[in-house]
C-alpha cells in the first residue's frame, strides 16, 4: 500500500462528466490499495470567469480580494469531487488550502509556500478517507488571510502535499501522455519519454514545454518527490521525472542503463527580441542596459553583444524576453536614451527559440555540432545563441522553427522508428 | 457615529453593475461618518446553480461537502464587493464565516450559530476598513468544518454580527420598501409600516410575509438587535423592526404614541390540507396520528378536529403542512391505517391562509368578530380557524384569498387612503 497524490488540472474537471470520469480514477487508485490525497484546479475556465468579474468591478482589484476570489473556484471542484466520490460509496473529505495547512507568504498572487502542516489530511487518511484537496490556494502565515501560488500553483500544491506527507509518488494528471521528446503538434514523430532527470525537465519547461509548471518541478527536486506526469484520458504510465539519486520505479533492480544523449527539443514561440544600436563599447553600458530592462518589469532571457566595431567604438546588444514585456521594456529604453547614449531601439517579435535538452552533455562533446550542422543542412539561419550546462538553445526566425525542431530531433536520433531500435534497452 | 450592520440579499448584487450599486450605498454609508459591517449573499442564483451542479454528480450529495460548495458563492461576491469598494478609495476588508468567528453546531445544511467571535472583524473596524463578511455560512465549532445556516441564513448572519458587535442598526436591503400592512402584489392599498413589533413580525413572517425571516427575527428579538427592512433600490426609511423596550428611533423622546390594533394581514398560498376521516374517537389517536406525520419529516401547522357524531363513535381530523410536505405524510399515514383505525384520507392542495396579526388583539375586544364579518359580508366560507395570543389565522378556498385579504384589509382600516387619517399622529 502506498501514499500517492494525484493532481487534476482544470481540463480534466471542467463538467459534470469529467469530474465523474475524475471519480472513477480515484476510486480505482482507492480499490487498488493506495492511501490517495487529491490536489484539484477550478473547473474549467471558472479563474478566467472570476477574472473577468473582478475587472468589471475594480480596474485594478485589490490583490487580497482577487485571492479571496479567485480561491473559491477550487472550493467548488474540490467540493464536487469530494460528493462524487462519496456518492460511489467512498469516504472522502474537502480541504481549502487554508484547512490542509498550505502556509504561505504574504505575497497575493503569487505566494510561496513556507510550511505544510497537513494535520487534517493526515488524519481524514488516518480514518480511511480520500482526500481532496483545494490547488493554487494557501493561507497567509502571519495574517491568516488568503492566498494564491500563481501559474501552475496547483501542481505546487500537490508536490507540497507529496512531500509533506512523504507520499510514494506524486501523480500529474495533465490531457497528454506524459513529456515528449518535443512538441506531438510540432513533431509528430517526438516519443514520450519513460523518465526524465529533474534538471532536465526544468530546462525543458523553462524553454516552452508546458506540460508541468518548473516551480513544482523544483520543489520537488528540492523535497525530493517522484513526480509522475501522465494523461488523464488513459491509463497509460507516463513519465517520471526524477531527482537525483532516484531510481525510475519501471527499471529492475540493478540494471544499468544507457541513457540518451539529448532528452528532447524545446520550441517557444512566445519570447521578442529587442536590440539595443549603437551603444558605446565602455565598461558598465550592459548594466545600465539591463537594469532599465529589469525596472520595467521584464525577464531577459538570452543576451548577445556584437563585437565592437573598432571605427565606432559602438557596439549592438540584443537580448530576448516575453512578447508581453517588450513593450515596457521599449518605452522604459527609450526614456533613458539620452542617459545611455545608444543609438536606436529595434523590435522583433517574429523570432523562435529552440532548445536541446539533455543532462548527457556533460560527458559528451560534439553535441553541439549535431544541433549546428542540422540547422546549416537545412538551410536555416541562428541569430543567437545560448547555452547551460545541459542545453543549447539557438534563436531562429519563428516561421523556420518548425523545420528546424523537425530536423534536430531527426539528428540526436529522437525520432520513434529510430528511437525504438537504437534505445531498445531502456524501454523507450 | 454609529456602527451600522446592512445585509444585501442575492438579488442585490447579481452581477456586476448591482455590485458598484451596493458598493456605493456601502460607501455612503462610511461617507456620513458610520462604521459599516455588511454581510452578503451569493450573486443572483449562484446557489441555486451550484445546487444543480451537485446534483449532477451526486444523487445525495454528502452535507458536509455541500456546504463546503455552497459556501463558496458567498465567498465570490464579497470578494467582489471588497475590492469595488476599494477601488473606490475606501479600505474594505471581507471575511468568510469562519474568519467573521460565525461559530455553528454541527448540522450541514441548517446549522445553528452557537457563539460569535468576531475578533477579526472588530481588529478590521479598528483600522477603519469596511469589513464585508460571507452571509449563510460558519464554521463546525468542533470539527473546523464549513457549514451553512439554511434559508434566510445572510439575513441571521447579520443579526448574529450585529448582536455580537453590539451595532447600533441591522439594515437588511431587498428589493421591496420595507414590510407593508399587505403582500402589495395582493392588495395595492397596502401600505409600508413605520415599525412593527417582533412579535408581530415573527407571526407575519410564520405566516406568509417573506420580507424577513423568522430564525433572523428571532435571534434580533433575543439579543436586542434593531432590525431596519429597507430597500437598496430606495434611500427612503424601510420599517423597524422593534424588540421589547426598544424605541422607533424615528420617534421623538417621550412621545406617547397610539399603536394600531392590526399591523397587518398576511396570506399564505404554501400549504396543504389533509383530512384523516373515520378515525374512532378515543384517548390517543390524535398522538398516534402526528407521531405519523412528524416522522415522516413533515411541518404542521393548523390542526382542526370535529365533533364526534354520537352515532359512530367516530371523528374527522384535518390538518395543514406545507405543499411539499403533503406526498411523504400522505404516504406515512396510508400505511399506519390499520394501526390507527381511520376509515380514508383526503388531500386538499387549494387551500389558502389569511391571518390578521396585531399586538393590540391583547388588550381590545372584538377584533376577531371585524374579521368573521367581513369575510362573511364578502360571501366567503371559512374551512379551519387558529389564533394565538396576536394572531387570527383562516383556511379558506385558494382562489378567494385575494378576495377575502382585500375585505379584510379595508375591515381593519389598513388601506392607505383611510390610514392617512385615522392614524395620522403615529406617521404612517
Amino acid at each position: 500500500m502506498a501514499l500517492i497524490v494525484q493532481k487534476y488540472g482544470g481540463s480534466s474537471v471542467a463538467d459534470a462528466d469529467s469530474i465523474k470520469r475524475v471519480a472513477k480514477r480515484i476510486v480505482d487508485t482507492r480499490r487498488a490499495g493506495h492511501d490517495v490525497v487529491v490536489a484539484v484546479s477550478a473547473m474549467g475556465d471558472t479563474t478566467d470567469e472570476l477574472l473577468d468579474l473582478a475587472h468589471e468591478v475594480a480596474p485594478i482589484p485589490a490583490p487580497r480580494e482577487l485571492d479571496m476570489l479567485l480561491s473559491s473556484g477550487e472550493r467548488i471542484s474540490m467540493a464536487l469531487l469530494a460528493m462524487t466520490i462519496h456518492s460511489m460509496g467512498f469516504e472522502a473529505r474537502s480541504f481549502t488550502g487554508s484547512q490542509a495547512g498550505m502556509m504561505t507568504d504574504s505575497h497575493h498572487g503569487k505566494a510561496r509556500i513556507v510550511d505544510v502542516t497537513p494535520v487534517r489530511v493526515r488524519e481524514a487518511l488516518d480514518e480511511g478517507a480520500i482526500v481532496i484537496v483545494a490547488g493554487f490556494q494557501g493561507i497567509n502565515r502571519d495574517t491568516l488571510d488568503i492566498t494564491t501560488l500563481g501559474r501552475g500553483g496547483s501542481d505546487t500544491t500537490a508536490v507540497a502535499l507529496a512531500a509533506a506527507l512523504n507520499a510514494d509518488v506524486c501523480e500529474i494528471y495533465s490531457d497528454v501522455d506524459g513529456i515528449f521528446t518535443a512538441d506531438p503538434r510540432v513533431i509528430p514523430q517526438a516519443r514520450k519519454l519513460d523518465h526524465v532527470s529533474s534538471e532536465e525537465m526544468l530546462e525543458l519547461a523553462a524553454n516552452g514545454a508546458k506540460v508541468l509548471y518548473i516551480r513544482a518541478v523544483e520543489y520537488a527536486r528540492r523535497h525530493g518527490v517522484l513526480i509522475h506526469a501522465r494523461s488523464t484520458f488513459s491509463t497509460a504510465e507516463g513519465t517520471y521525472v526524477l531527482g537525483e539519486g532516484m531510481k525510475n520505479p519501471r527499471e529492475s533492480e540493478g540494471a544499468a542503463m544507457e541513457e540518451p544523449i539529448v532528452a528532447g527539443v524545446a520550441t517557444d514561440l512566445s519570447q521578442a527580441k529587442i536590440t539595443v544600436s549603437g551603444v558605446p563599447d565602455v565598461p558598465g553600458k550592459a548594466a545600465e542596459i539591463f537594469t532599465v530592462v529589469a525596472k520595467s518589469g521584464a525577464n531577459v532571457d538570452m543576451i548577445v553583444q556584437n563585437v565592437s566595431a573598432a571605427s565606432t567604438g559602438r557596439t549592438d546588444i540584443s537580448f530576448t524576453l516575453p512578447k508581453a514585456d517588450a513593450a515596457s521594456a521599449l518605452k522604459a529604453l527609450a526614456a533613458e536614451r539620452g542617459g545611455i547614449g545608444f543609438d536606436s531601439l529595434q523590435h522583433d517579435d517574429q523570432i523562435g527559440k529552440l532548445s536541446v535538452v539533455g543532462a548527457g552533455m556533460r560527458t559528451h562533446s560534439g553535441v553541439s555540432a549535431i544541433l549546428f550542422e542540422a540547422l546549416s543542412t537545412a538551410g536555416i539561419n541562428i541569430e543567437m545563441i545560448s547555452t547551460s550546462e545541459i542545453r543549447i538553445s539557438v534563436v531562429l526566425r519563428a516561421d523556420e522553427l518548425a523545420d528546424a525542431a523537425r530536423a534536430v530531433h531527426t539528428a540526436y536520433g529522437l525520432d520513434s522508428e529510430i528511437e525504438a531500435v537504437v534505445h531498445a534497452g531502456t524501454g523507450r
